[in-house]
Order: C-alpha cells, then structure tokens, then sequence
C-alpha cells in the first residue's frame, strides 16, 4: 500500500460513485454541525450585547430567541421547498443564478464562499480556544493546535464524504445528546418547581445593570443572536449527496438539524432566564461560557456537565467541517458554468472535489496565521454572508414560483416571500448594527469575490469562443514545413535533430550563432565533410549552415530575428525550430544548465506569432558512461 | 536610451573590448583597495591582542609589524615573479592547477573565492560600522546602508572595470595622501623630538598590564596583524586587464601597492610606540580606532584628522570592489576549465563577466542579511582563505621554476620556495590561533567548496565525453515519424495540430482521454464528418481516433502508456507528440489554466524515453473577438 493509499484511502474508479452517498444520519453529521455548533455562540453572542442590561436582560433574551427561533422556521420551510424545486441541488448559487440572474448568482456564491471561510477559521479557533479554557498548557501553541486540527479535517475530507460524515457522528450525537439531556433535565427541573428551580452550582451573579433597555440595544443583540442560524442553507446545496429517494433524505436532515437547533435555543432561552444566567465577559478570568453555565445549575459538575463540554468542544472545532462538504461543491458549479478554473470540477481520487478542498484549507490556513489562531474579531463578519446568501435564495424561490404553474405555486411564493422579507430585515439589521465593527470587510470581500468570477469568465466565454470549431479540416494547406535547428556545434544532440528533421522535411536550416571567426571557420569545414558530403552522397538535399554574428553576444535575439526573417520570405510555409534538448537523470543537475532550450521555447512561444512550431528532440544522458572514464582530466 | 543603458551604460560590442583595459593609477584604485584598506585594521587587530600586556605590549608591536612587513616584501618579490611568468593572468588558481595539479588548483580557488566573499562583508560592514561612530543615527538602518553600499558597488562593476577604477580614485587617493601626511608628519616630530614627541590630543593612557608578554600572546598578535596583508594577490589575478605591456603595468600597480601599505604598517607601529597608543575595547563606549587617534596626536581635530577619517572610512567600505573584480575573473577561469557553468564565461553587455558579479552580490548580500549587516565575528575567519592562497600559489611557482630551464630559475626557486615556507608558516600560526574562533569554518567551507567544484567538473566532463560526434551524419534511418497528437475535442487548437501533423508525416493518431460514452460517441460522430471525410475526398490518409477510457480519471498516464505501447509495436519509427498550446496575451491569464500543456511536456520529456519528439503548435489568443460578443451569457 503505498503512503498516498494509506493517507487518503485507494483511489476509486468513477463507476464506483454510488457508493459514496449518505443517509439522514451521516447527513446530519456531514451538514449539521455547523448549524448545529451555532446553538452554543448564538444565544452566547446576544447575551453578551445584554449584559449592560443586568437582570433586565434575561427578560429579552426569551423573546429575541422565541424571534430567532421563529425566522429559523420561516428558513427551514422555505429551504424545504427549495430542495423539492431543486433536486440536483439548489445552494443559493444556483437559485439565484437560474432566477435572478448570473449576477444575482455570482454575488450569492461569493457571500457563501465568504461565509465558509471565515466558518473554518473561526470554528476551529474557536473550539481551540475553548479546549485552552479547560487545558492552560495549551495556550502558547495555539495556531499550531488550529493548524494540526485544519489538517485532520482537510485530509478526512480528502478521503471522501462518507467517511468523513462517519469519523464526525461521534463528535455531532455526544453533542445533541448531552446538551439535550442537560435542557431536558433543567426544563424538568423548571416545571416541577413552577419556574423557580434551585441550581445545583449558582451561577456567578449578575452585573447591576448600567443601561435602561434601549430599541437600539436590543435590535443589536438579535444581530448577534442571528450567528445561530449559519448553516442552516448546508443541506439544500448537498442535496446530490444523498441516497435516493435524495429529496426525501434531505428534507429529512434539513428536518433534523432545524428541530434540534430550534430546541437548543429555545431551551438555552428558558434556561438563561429561570437559573438568571447572563453572558460574562470572555477576556477577564473565571470566564464561563453560557453552556458551561447551564449545565453547572442543572446537573452539577459531574460526568453529564464534562460530557457537555466536551461535546460543545468538539462540534466548535469541527463546525468547519460542513464548509468542507459545499465550499469544493460551489466551486465546481462555478467551474462548469466557466466562473473558476475547470480544475474545480475534476473528481479528485477519492470523488470529492479536491482542488476546493485543497483552496479552502489554504485559505482558512493563511487567515488562521495572520491571526495567530484567534480569530476572534472575524466573528462580527460571518453572519453578512450567511444572511446575503439566504436573502438571494429566497428572492430567487420567489421568483420560481411566481413563473411556476404548479398548484402549490401560490401558497410558495407567499412562504419564500415572507423567508426572503424576513432574512432580508435580518440581514439590514445585520448590516447596520456591525457595519463599523467588521462587516464592511465582509461587504468589500463579497463584491471583490463577484468582480473576479465576471473577469474569470469573461476570459474563458472568450475562449471557448475563439477556439470553438464549426468547420471542417481545410485539408489544402500542406507543403511541408521549413525547419530551423539551433546548435552550438557538431555533437551527437545536434546530430540527433538533424536526422529529426531530415524526417519530416527537406529543407532544413542548421543556425550557428558565433562571435570567433576561426570558430566558425572550423565548423563551415566540419559540416562540409561530415553533414552536407553524407546527405549528398546519400541522394538527399544536404542541410545548410548559417552562421549569425553576435557583436553584442546575444544568442536568441539574432536567431529570433533570422526566423522572423525567414517567415516574411515564405509567408505560406511553417517554420519549425527544432529545439535539442539534454535530459538529465538526476534534479541538480538541471541547475548546472543555463536553461536556455527552456528560454528559447517560451520566447519563441510568446513572440514567434503564428506559424511558427517548437519540436524538442530530447537526448538523454542516462546511458552509463564506457569505463575507465568517469571523472575530468587531473 | 533605455533604463538599462542609464543603469549600467550602454552594451559594448566584442569589438571594443580593447578600449577597456587600464593603467597603473586606476589599477592602484580598482586591485588595491583591499590590501591598502587593511593596513587600517591589520595593526589594531594585532594591537588588540597586546591589549592585556599594558605599555610592554608597544615595545613588541614594532617588531610584530616589522616581521610582517618583512612577509608582506617576500610577498611582493615573488608575486612579481609570477606575474612576468603568468601574463595572461597568474593567480592562484592557474599557478597552483598548472604546477601541483587539479585538486591542488581547486582548493586555492576555493580559498580565494571564500576569501573574496568575506572580504565583500566585512569590508562594507566595517566601514557602515566605522560611519555609525560618527553619525549614531545611521544605527538603526545598519543592514539598510550596508545593502545600498553593496548595491552601488555592484552597479558600479556591471558598469565595467575601468569606469569602476574611476568611480574608486577618489577614496583610494584621498586616503592614501591623508593618512600619509599623517604618518610623515608624525614621523617628522618623532625625529626632531628624538624620539619623544609631544601629542597635539594626548591618547587616552593605556591601561595596566594583566599579563606578561608569552610566546602564545605574540604568536598570536602576529596571527591577527597578518590579516594586513589579505588583498596582495589581486593584481597577479588580474594582468590581462591592463593595458600593454601589461606586465610591466601590473608589476608596477604591485609595487605601488606594497610599498605603500609597508610604509604604513612601519609607519603605524613607529608611531604606536613613540605616542603610547594601544588598541581600545571596541564595545566598550569612547572608543577610538589606532588610526584615529595616531592623527588626533600628530596633527589634532583639524581638517587633515577628518579627511584622514574619511578616507578610512571609505576605502574600508568600498574595499570591497576587490572581490569584485577578482571574483568574476577567478569564476570565469573555473567556467572555462568546466568546474562551474558556462555562464560565468559569458562576457555581459559592459564585457565583464556579470553573472559572477551578481553572485558574488547575492552571496554577500546573504551574509549580511544572516549577520544584520554586523560582521565583525567573521574577521577572525577571513585571513585563513588569503594565506591559504599564497601558500598554493607560492608552492606552485617553486615547481614551476624548478621545471623551468631559463636562466634565473634557480633563484627565482629560492625566493619563491622563502615565499612558500613563510605563507605556510603564518598560515598554521592562523589557523592555530584561530581555529576555535572561526577558522574551522573556512576550513569547512574552502573543503567543501572544493568538492563541488569536483563534482560538478565531472558532470561537465561526462556530459562532453558523451555528446563528443566523433562520426558522420548516419543518412539511413529514416522513415517518417508517427505522429501522436493528444485532443480534448474537436476545435480550431486541435485543427491546428492536424494541420501541421498532416504535413509531416502520413500515420497520424489523435488521442483524447474520455470518461463518459456519450461524449466519446459524439466526437466519434464529428471526427467522422469533419476530419476523415474531407481527408479521403483529398486523397489523403485520414488520421485515426483513438479513445482512451480511464476509469481513475488521470488524463497523462494512459497516454503515456499508450505512447510506450506505440512505441513497442513500431521499435523502428521515431513517436512525434504534437501537443497543442495556448499562448496567452496576458500574464494573469496563465493562472486560469491547468499547465496541463507544459506538465504534459514535462512528463514526456523526463519518462518517455529515447525515440520520442515533441512538438508544440502554438495558438495565440491575440486576435480580437468578433465585435458584439464580448462577455459571457447573462
């Protein structure tokens, strides 16, 4: 088994395809965590917009979460009928594209590919970071944990989606089970006791509060609030992933994730407000996550509030995860609708798309280290994206349907109507509350991203366009060509071109370059008697040697020159240059060459112009040298 | 005129070379400014280690320069010598090669190049360092002045010798006539006073004896002076670039040279006594070079102190331009006799050799950035690859006068056989002295340069020996080529290769590589109509389709195998790959594509085997598209 085997699995044939799709319960894995993975910085994030507010706080959260908890089933309906539409996948990208336009399309692409970006850096740090809270020994290797964590995923990934989807099932089932428990325990607790439970450790004490509750105030936490809902959009995009019935199976996952995130925060919500559990502030000591909170009052410290944590851990830093499965995924649709380089498109040897996976954990990477592994300040950027993605989708189903002539076509259109009014109120919300603090950059990079897809493909509409081929070989144009062979003297490398070129044409020209006359004196005698009498004698056209001076001791522009000359005189012939070239057995040995046959190639490629072909003849050096002469003379 | 030609002057045809050979007074300039410059730092390095004898350290400093100067007459006499024996240059290199052989010759190029590279770092940063003493703002842009000194000096030798020997007179005279006024004047009061002359600013008083004077000390005192005398070989290396009679020119820029750097150290060492003047602890603040304050005691803080301050300053930091006109020459040499490549032979548009200018640049641009432009650790390691050099070059001449049948051989044995045994004398005091210090470095570094130049010279040689045409053209084999031409489909890129294909040869073979059926029937369909149809009805032989299907996806191994296989079927015929390539107007526009040509290329050239040639059609996308078609589908 070779190390690539063993690393990333042997490779699979293309007929083996089939075998590689998921089910509801991998699904859950592969697309869930990050949606699921919000429910524990979501509340988090709005609670912390709260705490000038002190205990006048906890009243709100219950409602902006009821709020949150409301938009994400307006969302999940409304991607529901969204993969019913689009059974082949339907991301944003391609919604808004087939509904809205190529542009509408290119800007939704890009806010998702923004959107997924900053979801690896930011969940891995952040799950990093947490896992330094519990073990402090970690703290001065930070980005090298982040890093060591991107890689696993990146080559997991590599390895292909199913079993990606089952190396996560453990981390994403600890998670729901355990918080679930501890929500389900604590909302017991909560109504056995008419909703005055007595914590089993009390959380820290609230802040007195410094704010009245201000409009302003509360519209900025439900911002925050929003990052739970990141996400949510995964399944619709991966729809191809699943086994047949897909449809079925995907709206089951979409289903699943949406009932537990909408159950986690819902949850939090009530908890939060009846145990008085407020957010902390994270850079002062004895931080505890809101999380980490609740589960201390309901169940105490022992082996369910560890398993919590753990849980909540493991989902954080594997969130990036579903940006694994769709960013390649968007790529290729980019790539086959001519947006991205086709290489995004190739089915990499495990048939996942590696070349976007390979991008996103580069990028992710280069984030991960200009921020030294914390990433924090990029979480007020994250939402932008997610939230652009979904108005446009929305949008788009909107205007599916009101062209469709299905029944159901109505009561759709008023769905995805209220979806793309409700996520486009969130997303201005969004806009407005975090401008200043970051969202503008998210702004900037979506509008960059969407200019260079319209630039990638314009160059390759053009393309296609100029090579496409309506005609048929035009079969007249074939006298044959006129070859030109640049060599430094008479050796076997420039023999070899010559009896090259001597098959494929009968006028060949030898082009010497020189700058001593008695150098180039003994060569006109040498190819007299051992090239032109042999090819003579043989009844052939002898090759002819022309002899450039070089005052200024340039090599290329004289030989440059001379075939410019020779194309003007016979401007219906081709010119071939045949091109020696040594091949080397061994790498450094290349650095003892001055690259020049590679130098002519690419000089006479960019400024030959039409009618002009390069022929290499390569001359090995591999064959042993005759014995008893292996090194220069002492 | 161009950028270039402002830069570095414009190109000088072969022709001209005669106009740029020199004379003695630039050659003092050009050859000498290494071994002038360190007559400032040979006596305050032997100083220095006087340091712990007190006032009983200046009583032997004179006998220490005494005895060097004596080496530094040896030295003279016979580098005179070879110079009138090795007109066409006699550096150590030749002499040791052509006299004791080739191994024998690399180490003393090895010695000289390492030599002149620490001579280029120390040199600059010596004389940064002295400038920093005078303006301490220049103390936090250290590396920064010390590359723009490496830059213009590097610019400068591009320019060519001779305008670099002018560029040089300035400094080199300025501190040859100030530090000499100095001298004479202080010598002048040292007689009149007999003896006991009154200093203008009294030296600071030196301070206590730590130790008595031992052997070991003095040794090692003379060990560090001797690095006075680095920089004497350069003009043996250098005869051809005088003007003739160039071995009278070049033994009298020697004699120049010798005589005043022996007046100096004589000079330096009277004075150190008669004025009680020891070296300072550079680290330590107040510090005063030797040479400062011999002129602030014989002629005060007046304007002769600064221009001989200056002067210093100045030959230290251009000393450099030495290495610069030997290095190149020295790599040249070795490019000739096929121990370096051929490109340090090529003469640049000024006719010097850049590409061993640009080296050596880099090479000490390196050193600095390692050191941060602060090099004084690297001083005790520079006087071994000088005296390394004389040693070769001096054991070299011995068995060349002892060959020799002309008249003054036998003394010229004598003088040169003194030569040898002093230099391998002062060498194994360096090197004993310093070998924990440093000097096990350059040990390690001459060695090891030494074994590349082996290694690569057989490389050359091998590579000679193997492409050496002793025979004729051989005019038999040749039937035509099969041509391979690998497609994607059926466009004007593959129309273009057929074309050509057509014209070379009759078998010709399109390959595409395919995954799916459909799209193998329709080319199969296309390539029917519009290639084998229209080339029967023109009598033609039509080119074959050959689908290649790949189940894991790759597109170059199943047509490499393909080609072996051709290959093996027709042992006889040469496999022409005609592989078409895009050639693009815009840098940028090469990112969007797969290099799949040039890897395609690559992997040929490198695994395919004898009997293949590969051909390139390039297709130009210069050509405008038709108006009103400009971007892709919206």
């Amino acid at each position: 088994m070779s190390f690539l085997d063993a690393l990333l699995g042997r490779r699979l044939a293309t007929s083996e395809a089939g075998t590689e799709r998921i089910k509801p319960t991998t699904g859950v894995a592969t697309l869930g965590l990050d949606a699921l993975g919000s429910s524990s910085y979501g509340p988090e994030a709005a609670l912390t917009i709260l705490i000038p507010l002190g205990m006048a706080g906890l009243s709100r959260i219950q409602a902006i979460l009821w709020v949150i908890t409301g938009l994400l089933l307006v969302l999940f309906v409304s991607y529901r009928q969204t993969i019913a539409a689009y059974p082949t996948g339907g991301g944003s990208y391609t919604v808004a594209k087939e509904n809205l336009g190529m542009h509408a399309g290119l800007l939704a692409a890009s806010s998702l590919l923004v959107d997924y970006i900053l979801v690896v850096a930011v969940g891995i740090s952040a799950g990093i970071g947490a896992l330094e809270s519990a073990f402090p020994l970690l703290q001065h290797h930070t980005l090298e944990a982040c890093l060591i964590v991107l890689l696993i995923i990146t080559l997991a990934n590599l390895r292909g989606v199913r079993q990606s989807g089952l190396l996560w099932l453990l981390p994403t089932y600890l998670f729901v089970a355990s918080l679930g428990l501890v929500l389900a325990v604590g909302l017991m607790k909560s109504l056995l006791s008419g909703g005055h439970p007595v914590a089993v450790e009390a959380p820290p004490p609230l802040p007195a509060a410094t704010m009245v509750p201000t409009a302003w105030l509360l519209i900025r936490a439900f911002a925050s609030g929003c990052t739970a809902m990141t996400g949510v959009e995964a399944v619709s995009n991966a729809v191809p992933i699943f086994q047949e019935p897909r449809v079925v199976h995907a709206q089951r996952t979409l289903f699943i994730i949406c009932l537990l995130l909408g159950l986690f925060l819902l949850g939090i919500g009530h908890l939060s407000y009846v145990y008085k559990i407020g957010a902390m502030n994270q850079q002062q000591p004895g931080y505890q996550s809101v999380i980490s909170q609740i589960a201390a009052a309901t169940v105490g410290h022992g082996t369910l509030y560890y398993l919590c944590i753990a849980g909540t851990l493991a989902v954080l830093s594997l969130s990036a995860n579903t940006s694994f499965s769709d960013f390649p995924r968007l790529c290729r649709l980019l790539a086959e609708d001519g947006y991205l380089p086709p290489s995004f498109a190739n089915l990499g040897r495990r048939l996942v798309y590696s070349e976007g996976i390979v991008v996103l954990s580069f990028i992710s990477a280069i984030l991960l280290v200009i921020f030294d592994g914390i990433t924090d300040r990029l979480i007020p950027l994250f939402a932008v994206g997610a939230f652009s993605a979904f108005t446009f989708s929305e949008t788009g189903m909107m205007m599916y349907w009101k062209k469709s002539r299905e029944k159901r076509a109505r009561t759709a259109f008023f769905v995805n109507g209220l979806g793309a009014l409700t996520t486009a109120l969130a997303l201005a919300t969004i806009l407005v509350t975090k401008f200043i603090e970051g969202a503008w950059i998210t702004v900037l990079l979506i509008g960059g991203l969407g200019a260079l897809f319209l630039i990638i493909g314009r160059h390759y509409h053009r393309l296609r366009r100029k090579i496409e081929m309506e005609g048929k070989l035009r079969v007249g144009w074939s006298s044959p060509p006129i070859v030109v062979v640049p060599i430094g003297g008479w050796d076997r490398v420039s023999n070899r071109a010559l009896l090259f070129s001597m098959q494929i044409a009968r006028d060949i020209i030898a082009v010497n370059i020189s700058n001593d006359e008695p150098t180039a004196a003994r060569l006109r005698a040498v190819w007299k008697e051992k090239v032109e009498q042999p090819a003579i004698d043989a009844g052939l056209q002898p090759p002819k040697l022309e002899i450039i001076h070089s005052p200024y001791r340039e090599l290329f522009i004289p030989l440059l020159e001379f075939i410019r000359e020779m194309k003007k005189r016979h401007p219906d012939r081709t010119i071939a240059v045949v091109i020696p070239e040594l091949v080397h057995p061994r790498w450094w040995e290349y650095l003892l060459h001055n690259y020049s046959a590679a130098a002519l190639k690419t000089l006479l490629l960019t400024e030959g112009g039409d009618g002009i072909v390069l022929i290499s003849t390569p001359w090995y050096l591999r064959e042993p040298l005759p014995r008893g002469d292996a090194g220069p003379p002492k």
